[in-house]
């Protein structure tokens, strides 16, 4: 039977290999729906392609572009509207989450409500809303399958294992573009630089999340929902060669981790496949071409973003939303050209010192904190945007 | 409720660290039987602590050295039919088969046959028979849970994974003291380097095994059977830290692999404690000290030993039995310093070219071509013992 899927970002970077994936198992999907924010050529493209129930677009205007170049029958949507209704469409098994930021929240929340299977590829979802959203999915019974390489490499190490039997869940970071330089190198970092990520061929947010390792941070409180451990038994190791994705620490002392060549097709793939396994043709890890695989301690002192994200999890609440959410601003003001690249953690630290927090929010307090985390990054910078 | 075990080999290096694992989880077994070949003091002390129904010593002439010492419920058995009762008896759950050499394949059988759980650390049951021995494993649904470390590892690895899914397998090897050495600077070698191994503290013919690679191409046999799989399908990568213990490449390229300090306590452990893991206060394996894992081809052409060994597998039949038997009787004529490092393989080869092959033996045939090759390693070589 082919797994019906809906793909939320449609367009983006994940989303793109998500269609790579279903083209190279044409036999397996049947894509239902697909949501995109301002691409509206690639949209129409993907559209004639793979003839979906609906398509959905970011802004009304761009509807009336869409219509006279897909199917008649293909629904046209536009606005957050419109993602909801493509991730909560009656034919849909699956949604594919890989729409970037707090955007992905409310689509995500209506599919689970939906009963819909989620491939997480938005980690938004479970920083500002982890507790919420594991409730609901305990709630109602659905399935959340990692597309993050990193939760991907836990989630497949944790097969066959019981779950007190964790010790401590081994996040590895690339360490990104940056992992050697000093603080005082890093101030004239410029968009460009950062966007040159050593590894991992991904979209400019989170590649610049990469350079600070904010995304690392986000990847912790994300896997702290994703698996239900605590923060202190969540270890971050720096391993430049990113070919071990992450591994799990067990009580006995043993350690599983999952290794491969980084390629996001592969953890896309497992959330669409599991508990199968798909021979795909893939280019394979060649352990002796490698040679050798390293180790480093994360400088938090020049990487102020890690602990940072470690302190918004453990204070909990509406914290990690605001820290989100300031970090999306201050990475548009870095792209910009209106900030620096030290001053992205710093704008972040601040913004997150002014929050008063809201201890157990429900999902407007989180809205409203996120919106309000916005507003006062903006209005820090003292840019006009 | 305790494990019952009977433990083959009891004063030999597993065999002592099997108890070490028992005296630190005594509320989680009972010691039921205890066999072993020469060590006389260590039996009657092992006898004394753990009270158990039987013991088995190698000689007849030791029994009346340990009737007087032990406590008069304890039975007292010896040799080979002594080893098979301390396998079978009824009040035992698993048997661990830490007995060196082809002495194993024995007792095992009949444990099999008995109905009995095997905690497998005597490789040559698998090497010399492993056709019989998992038909047999099959017939009486009894489960085979490995304690050497790279089976171990691979066994760990395929938790909650479909045989089918599997690609390859992955054998580590630390290559051994003497894996930078050329063929030349190999002639003069002495048992005592050979016997300090950098890694793993082992008996002495297995770290001589370790110096030849002979070990891990006994693995690959062993492994061969143990899973199921193909030799075509299992690679050896040198991997001189021993931290990853082997890994398992599965047909969507993921890697899986299980890592820890090199301590056979883990793997022991491991073996009885699965399905379940317990928390065992050993040190932890921390990456960060280990800094980096390097991985290199090995060099064939240096040690033999190795291709040899899949040469014997994919023969079939009674040639693995017989390079197993020559190596066993080749390696106590090096560390009886009667012949050279270099002639161990040699020896071995010889008498493989000289070996008629049975494709298809029986438990006898086995036997017979491994005490064909007993003789004829001796007699090649030369040496009158």
């Amino acid at each position: 039977m082919k797994k019906r899927i809906s793909i939320l970002g449609s367009t983006g970077s994940i989303g793109r290999q998500t269609l790579e994936v279903v083209d190279r198992f044409p036999e397996k999907f049947e894509v239902v729906a697909l949501a995109a924010g301002s691409n509206v050529d690639e949209i129409v493209r993907q559209s004639l392609k793979y003839k979906p129930k609906l398509v959905s677009i970011g802004k009304p205007e761009d509807v009336q572009k869409i219509k006279p170049l897909v199917s008649e029958e293909t629904i046209v949507r536009f606005g957050i509207e419109g993602m909801v209704e493509a991730a909560v469409l009656e034919e849909v098994d699956v949604v594919v989450t890989s729409v970037t930021g707090t955007l992905g929240l409310l689509p995500t929340i209506e599919a689970i409500k939906a009963g819909k299977d989620i491939a997480l590829a938005n980690k938004e979802t479970l920083v500002a809303a982890g507790d919420l959203v594991m409730a609901l999915v305990k709630e109602k019974g659905v399935k959340i399958f990692p597309v993050d390489s990193e939760h991907s490499a836990i989630f497949q190490s944790l097969n066959g294992e019981k779950r007190p039997d964790v010790n401590k869940l081994i996040l590895t970071a690339s360490g990104g573009p940056f992992r050697n330089k000093s603080s005082k190198e890093l101030i004239n970092i410029r968009p460009e630089d950062a966007l040159r990520h050593p590894n991992w061929s991904m979209g400019r947010k989170i590649t610049i999340d990469s350079a600070t390792l904010m995304n690392k941070g986000l990847e912790v409180i994300e896997a702290r929902w994703l698996f239900g451990i605590d923060f202190q038994k969540i270890d971050v190791v720096i391993h430049p060669q990113s070919i071990i994705h992450s591994m799990v620490e067990f009580v006995d002392g043993s350690v599983i981790g999952q290794m491969g060549l980084p390629d996001m097709k592969l953890p896309i793939q497992y959330a669409l496949s599991y508990p199968d396994r798909w021979e795909n043709g893939f280019p394979k890890l060649d352990l002796l071409q490698i040679g050798k695989l390293t180790f480093e301690r994360p400088r938090t002192e020049v990487f102020p973003a890690l602990p940072l994200a470690f302190e918004a999890g453990r204070l909990g609440g509406t914290m990690p939303a605001v820290m989100n959410a300031a970090n999306e601003i201050a990475v548009e003001l870095f792209l910009a050209g209106h900030i620096g690249f030290v001053k992205i953690v710093e704008l972040i630290e601040n913004v997150m010192g002014k929050h008063t927090l809201i201890k157990v929010p429900d999902l407007n307090g989180i809205l409203e904190s996120d919106r309000w985390a916005r507003e006062e990054t903006k209005r820090l910078s003292g840019i006009k945007l």
